[in-house]
């Protein structure tokens, strides 16, 4: 039987452009996570970094530079890559290091600086999650790929652009309450409908950003640190899956076998049920994915989830509260950062710590990460001891 | 307790240049260790890719290609780097999933190409896994740094350059009876002696190549194949550890620490003495890396790894044959391949596939495996049943 397992330290930097460099921002925030979980750093027995980017900086190898800088070089580590689900990823084996008895306290970091590149060679990074000679090469990049799916997804469940744009200024009006967002300000729906279409029919506001940022976890066993400083946030499922690479490969589009996998998996792990979640955090790259993975995991029939945003179901006073952070969609998408910051959201929410973001109940939580267009996916489901 | 773990299956294409792309390499390697190990492709759990130059083929997230290819696409996979050490380090993944109980077989494939590129560009791959902004920036690339290495071990032993040339002549005596190895040509002593100086006091000869190459490893817990087709690979210990990132801000350069240290807990971990070691597949990017090497693991005092070698003692058919593959030297050194390539040897050697190669006795090996100049450092003791 697997040890129970805590995230019982976190902290994230705020989105948007890093002055620092990937490695000093990611010590950074290493710190500030393992002093939030009342950690010294010489307790950490294994780094795992996710910085699918570095050599944007040219820079790999980072673990034992960050290891290093927090006095513990001795320390083994590993970087992580799984494109955009890269540090759920990562956090992933730190799960299995300590519930499996490896060690008993394990660091999870991701980091991502790309702001210093021009957006044509930011985009030619991202697209090389996709499969690039197939896809990406071919100019399928990821605006294209999901605005696939998105008219997928109004083709045969009538999904509209109004529908996509709740998703927009709901995430925008959570982010404006998150101090680590990259977007703090809230959009309008008229803002949302006269912003230009990128990839038809996804406009500009549809889109997350390129965000620089880090952000870190500190995995413990529950049995070794029987006196926490935090309100722990227990790791009740950790599960990982995947699916053919290539969307025109895929007998449907309207959803992401990786995501239906991966959340069948935690739920089986966990013994919950979507009903007894009270908020998520889920992979919003684009307002469809948000849509898309409610579906995909369990918590609204096919097609329902595009009116429920629009009645204000999943707005943070609403029924089940999505993204309250801001999701990906305003809090920023520093690649290998996202993962982690959803983490991060689900620590501050559990601690109180969410300030006007705060959600009416927060005991029960999921994460969802999604790599490329599903290829890889994450779900984490998390408690409340 | 960790459940006892095998690699049952191990496969490798030859190193040097690569007509096809890396996945298509990764694909076919990975089918061949999965048969070889009398597995189907779906019992595999998790498949742990390491490509840490993938950008060089503009391709990231190159598990989900992997798996897709072989059938397999609903698979979890993620991509691990740590430098040089970057397939060690997802073995020891590979390892702790199997071991704690996560999953029943797991899969490890290593690959990487860059012959595509010119030498400066390859070379500036390579240097960021060093320090960048600190060493590679400032012109001290591997080829410096190892020097610098070099020159402190002669300084402070007495390490001659003939002694460098016998690990040179040695190896590519070892790689000229290896069907995967890059260079397959033996070099006497008179062509080491004269071949340029790359960076004194190392000559062309001491330098391993830039390899394009693949390699996979088939890894199971052992209470689920109770019948296993091959003689399977026990993994005595998964050790890994870290030091400082800067070679200026080590204490001592004749050895490095990440060695001493994951060597050490090998041993712990097995219960086992240099003494009672076959073989050793050591990371000799450099001639005087196998040197430190040996000492840094115990099996030689500081300073006796060069007249040992001279001797003929890690000679193929010596008191302990180092690197009877041919190392990264002359077997050749794709950077993510080159730590699965070493236990692929050790797998063929405990299965008497070694050919003329064959060590006399095969029956407990060591594999080591570095990133960068010893920032990390894995270390894995095989044995038979």
């Amino acid at each position: 039987m697997p040890r129970p397992v805590w995230v019982l330290g976190a902290a994230s930097n705020r989105f948007g452009k890093m002055a620092e460099t990937g490695r000093e921002a990611a010590a950074r925030v290493s710190l500030e996570a393992i002093r939030r979980a009342g950690l010294e750093p010489k307790e950490i027995g294994y780094t795992f970094v996710s910085n699918a980017f570095g050599l944007a900086e040219r820079q790999a190898h980072v673990g034992p530079l960050i290891n290093t800088a927090l006095g513990i070089p001795e320390v083994p580590s590993c970087t992580i890559e799984s494109a955009c689900s890269s540090s759920s990823a990562a956090l992933h084996e730190a799960y299995v290091h300590v519930a499996g008895g490896f060690h008993d306290a394990a660091l999870v970091v991701g980091v991502e600086k790309l702001s210093h590149l021009d957006t044509l060679t930011a985009t030619s990074y991202f697209a090389i999650g996709a499969d690039y000679p197939f896809e990406s090469h071919n100019g399928a990049t990821f605006p294209g790929l999901y605005a696939t799916i998105a008219n997928a997804h109004m083709h045969r469940y009538g999904t509209t652009s109004d529908q996509l744009g709740a998703v927009a200024v709901k995430n925008h009006a959570n982010g404006a309450l998150n101090p680590h967002a990259h977007f703090q300000k809230p959009i309008s729906m008229e803002t949302y409908r006269s912003s230009p279409v990128i990839a038809s029919p996804l406009r500009l506001y549809d889109c997350c950003p390129f965000s620089d940022g880090a952000a870190a976890l500190v995995v413990v066993a529950a049995e070794k640190y029987p006196n926490p400083v935090t309100e722990p946030v227990v790791i009740r499922a950790s599960a990982r899956a995947g699916s053919i690479a290539d969307m025109h490969d895929r007998p449907e589009l309207t959803g992401l076998p990786a995501s239906q996998r991966a959340g069948a998996e935690a739920f089986r792990q966990a013994r919950l049920v979507p009903a007894q979640v009270d908020f998520l955090e889920v992979h919003d790259c684009f307002t469809i994915a948000e849509l898309v993975a409610l579906e995909d995991l369990g918590f609204f029939p096919r097609g329902a989830a595009g009116p429920a945003t629009a009645e204000g179901v999943t707005a943070r006073d609403g029924k089940l509260p999505v993204n309250p952070s801001g999701g990906l969609k305003a809090k920023g998408h520093p690649v290998s950062a996202t993962g982690a910051s959803q983490v991060v959201e689900v620590f501050e929410q559990f601690n109180g710590l969410a300030g006007r973001r705060q959600v009416p109940k927060a005991e029960v939580a999921l994460a969802h990460n999604v790599g490329a267009t599903g290829s890889s996916a994450s779900v984490h489901l998390f408690s409340r001891r």
